[in-house]
């Protein structure tokens, strides 16, 4: 129990353990409404008989310029995909800009044209935005918060109260990209920029496979926190584990060799171009096929099914057939990744 | 015309001349949209046959709390008010944190009691959030998202171009009142708290005022740049020029006589609780009427009004008749004022 004389950490910010703490025993007892409840990455909500997904997330990634990205892109990116896992067509974002004086303005200019492509590509409308200046040591270059809001039809219906045992766990392609690529672009580490994050507006893999929509009972996506991270939120508090079967996790050899060197586990890395879809176990084969036919989805594989125990965990099964639970972190791996 | 080599200075966070050439050199040209073209607080979207508000904000006010408030507080009120003058009825929000390693808990429980209360009294929902935590000097604080969507009721048709000679400017209560509470709060200056900040959420005294709706043509919230500043960004490029009638300006002893001190504008002091409406001249009287019943509208006053010329442009006039043209500022008076 986080006792009120202490401070905010970084591992307050980590998607672990203290940021569930922090959610449950600061937000959560003052806004507990049955839209917030659920947890998940967006809002459901209804107005005037339509329903809504409505998603917010700030970003304060470092390096603004990563391999396969920046900011911006994330920062559209990052909040279609909030929407996109809610099974929500994303329609319109607005953009909130907290600058560093002494940001150059070439940086902004990258930054802003990076929004608007990743946007247009999308198909989202930027509708709003603010613009706030803080002097320079008051904040770092850029943070940008985007929120989204998505419609969702009718025939989407995500629920984790659905997941049964016998359900298949299918991830979209490569874990870890994005995390190997923002810390191979730390200038202090120096590692060749061999690959390039994964960051990418999902909607359009999603709508890919709208005949098997009503087979999919639950989408995430493994941002902070990792497949492992990501898991772990789902199974708390469920009459379930969840198994990930560690050869089928896709895995690029790169990201493996810089892993064991760091001594770090790539279920743990954040993923900004991944989706994990739990899936009728009977149609899991026919998604797959459907998902690897998009290029965002080429490399995509079962990588777990939703087990009878250990109750509410999830663990790791090796390819020799070793156990190891998979807990939730209590320190981040690497902040600032998003 | 700003150049790329140049930086970003607080002066392009001021809602002044900076900021405008931000917008119209950097956000206008990537973003360009019937939504956010108006240039408004808020943008008005249509889904699904419903007609709404849409607007975001971040704040990055120093200090975090002040007489009157705190940045909880302002950031819902805010942003509720931004939906308020667009006619919306405010139905959910958003809050993305951004932390200072470093930060006491105690503050932040502080902030996020006064973002509980201002929802609840407000009638709005807190529905979904996001925190982040940064290493410690890469924040100041705490910064706070808000965006905010609301329903506009169909008789509601708010325009800038539905603006004619004749039409009178209320404004429900004294000016300046936000800006003189965070400056003197600010250590080094040292001054007696005698004015509390006016924020405050004002959605209920546009309730208040239902009958007179259609009689509504235009509101604004004067915050960043004030009255001033806000009467120039709806003059320029019009057809008419706008009238402030100095000695109708509802404005506190104290805080004319520390602008005299500071040799400041308080015309361009920034307002959380004030909203400047543009209404039809026949019924200025009867709403100003209305608007005096509630208790955020008992110091309201017709302040000016639009007038002929010269074209595109606002100007004070005093008890003596004199007239002296209100420019937009290029510098902030005060930066961090929300």
């Amino acid at each position: 129990m986080t006792k009120m004389k202490e401070v905010i950490s970084l591992a307050h910010g980590s998607g672990g353990k203290l940021t569930q703490e922090l959610i449950k025993n600061f937000f959560l007892p003052s806004f507990n409404n049955p839209f917030l409840a659920p947890l998940t990455d967006s809002a459901v909500v209804e107005m005037n008989g339509v329903k809504f997904a409505f998603t917010t997330d700030s970003y304060v990634i470092k390096p603004l310029f990563f391999p396969g990205g920046d900011i911006g892109k994330l920062s559209v990116a990052g909040t279609i995909n909030d929407l996109a896992v809610a099974g929500a067509k994303p329609v319109f974002i607005t953009c909130g800009f907290i600058i560093e004086e002494g940001l150059p303005l070439a940086a902004l200019k990258k930054i802003v044209s990076s929004i608007e492509q990743t946007a247009r590509c999308a198909g989202v409308e930027v509708v709003a935005g603010d613009t706030k200046v803080v002097e320079k040591g008051s904040a770092d270059g850029i943070f940008i918060n985007t929120t989204g809001i998505g419609v969702i039809p009718p025939q989407i219906n995500l629920k984790i109260a659905s997941l049964k045992i016998g359900d298949y766990i299918i991830i979209n392609g490569t874990v870890g990209d994005h995390s190997v690529a923002v810390l191979s672009s730390r200038e202090e580490l120096g590692f060749e920029e061999s690959i390039e994050s994964d960051c990418a507006p999902l909607y359009d893999l999603v709508k890919a496979i709208k005949p098997w929509w009503r087979f999919i009972k639950f989408m995430r996506d493994p941002t902070r926190g990792g497949i492992a991270g990501i898991s772990n939120e789902i199974a708390q508090g469920q009459n379930f584990a969840i198994k990930i079967q560690e050869e089928n996790v896709p895995l690029r050899e790169e990201t493996k060799a810089l892993c064991e060197l760091l001594g770090i586990d790539p279920l743990y890395l954040a993923n900004e171009g991944k989706i994990i879809f739990f899936v009728e176990r009977e149609k899991a084969e026919d998604i797959l096929k459907a998902l690897r036919i998009h290029a965002l989805g080429k490399n995509a594989n079962i990588i777990g099914e939703i087990v009878a125990e250990p109750v509410g965990k999830v663990y790791l099964e090796t390819s020799i057939g070793t156990k190891r639970v998979l807990d939730m972190l209590i320190e981040d791996q690497l902040p600032r990744i998003c």
